[in-house]
């Protein structure tokens, strides 16, 4: 592994201890938010949750692989015979990012049959689209990279034309107060899914050695906290006010809407 | 590192062991007090909660990275050649700080657009607060610091400013009986937070070596203990006294009010 700078090094390891405690502390505040809505909610709360709970375990396992893959000694950082273990995210994502998708279906509260057979048509491209990307992620020759990022990215824009076309409609039979929440909450997944093509891209730049590798962790890690962290708590907001509509004063409509 | 008396090393390192303490302590009093507030005001308690919940684990990880940071052999302390991270404390703060305000928000019970729009502007003036802090703390000379430290303060100003003239009518439209602890909380907020750069400045004075360490690490220790765990029991006391005036007797009117 090529020797990084005391400051690069800081910089990975901060933003994974981070990172780490932003997904532990999002997976408790989405738990503890099950009891404050209705029951046709609480199960978008609880997959939110999970995402979380398996993206914190996840960034622990990466921080300990990181600390373990260099040795820092009065500043200066030399790798250490370990290599820093990347697969990890892949692992993380091809849990992860089917139940992302099954996340938003399910605030959306459509009739059963199409939370079904859209959690599984969305979560089964989404799986594919990791399976097909990770051989590219550990290929040390570009060509091999661009083969399998490009096979990866058929999913990705079936997906999106998913989230889009074929959410749209179901979007706009929800109730007026979250109509743009769910909109917000399709675009910033969308926006975030299209920073880890980008991240994904930086080796085919001028970039290199140790530059490469921090600008793909902190990338990566940015892309995380937003499609995880950050739209966790638009469903929460979401489900919140639901379940203030569909179910009443028991859920705590404010005072003063 | 310069080395450190047994006496300072001990000071420090008992400060952090009852700080891990008191946070985590203070994490389950302050979730176990869900239930008996009402609806309205369970996420300013969860909210809170998660505040010391990510303070306790940070405390944990700044406790380990001091212990690893010293020998200490038959009464003398001599640094060892890993350093003290000292990032643990931003990368805490950049999470609960914004947080501190929303569960201040919270607990008024605003209009939705009012706790939405508040909350995003109190928050992100926060998280840039301690942004602009960081290369200041982390800076070798004092120019460096003063210069970081002083852009910092602008955005601290500002949520002075917000607390004070911003909240001052939403805080007269409280209940009697509240209105003087949502001042202290406020308060305890303002004072708490007036503490940190107080520290910060420690090393423009004519203290040196080994006291400016113990006196930052003691410093920011506190303020992180009233500002955390004391404003955390005023919100909670809060949460108590509005949700039985609101919701009534089922959350516990004391007999002689």
């Amino acid at each position: 592994m090529e020797s990084l700078t005391f400051g690069q090094y800081s910089l990975v390891y901060n933003a994974f201890s981070f990172t780490f405690a932003t997904m532990a502390a999002t997976t408790l505040f989405l738990w503890l938010g099950r009891s404050q809505v209705g029951p046709a909610y609480k199960t978008a709360l609880t997959i939110s949750g999970l995402v979380c709970a398996i993206a914190a375990y996840h960034y622990f396992r990466i921080f300990e692989s990181w600390e373990g893959a260099y040795v820092v000694e009065g500043g200066v950082v030399a790798a250490s015979n370990i290599a820093f273990n990347d697969a990890y995210r892949y692992v993380d994502w091809l849990l992860t990012v089917p139940l992302l998708l099954v996340e938003l279906i399910l605030v959306m509260r459509l009739s059963q049959v199409e939370t079904v057979s859209k959690s599984l048509k969305l979560g089964g491209a989404a799986a594919l689209m990791i399976v097909l990307g990770y051989p590219g992620e550990i290929a040390t020759d570009i060509t091999t990279r661009v083969i399998w990022g490009t096979l990866s990215s058929i999913p990705f824009v079936y997906i999106v034309w998913q989230l889009f076309a074929g959410l749209g409609a179901s979007i706009n039979s929800q109730p007026e107060n979250v109509r743009g929440l769910v909109k917000k909450a399709r675009l910033l997944t969308f926006a975030s899914w299209g920073f880890y093509p980008i991240v994904y891209m930086i080796p085919y730049t001028s970039l290199s050695g140790s530059n490469v590798t921090v600008g793909v962790q902190v990338g990566y890690t940015i892309a995380d906290l937003i499609a995880k962290a950050g739209v966790g708590v638009l469903v929460y907001m979401i489900a919140v006010r639901k379940s203030q509509a569909e179910y009443g004063d028991a859920y705590g409509k404010p005072v003063n809407v």
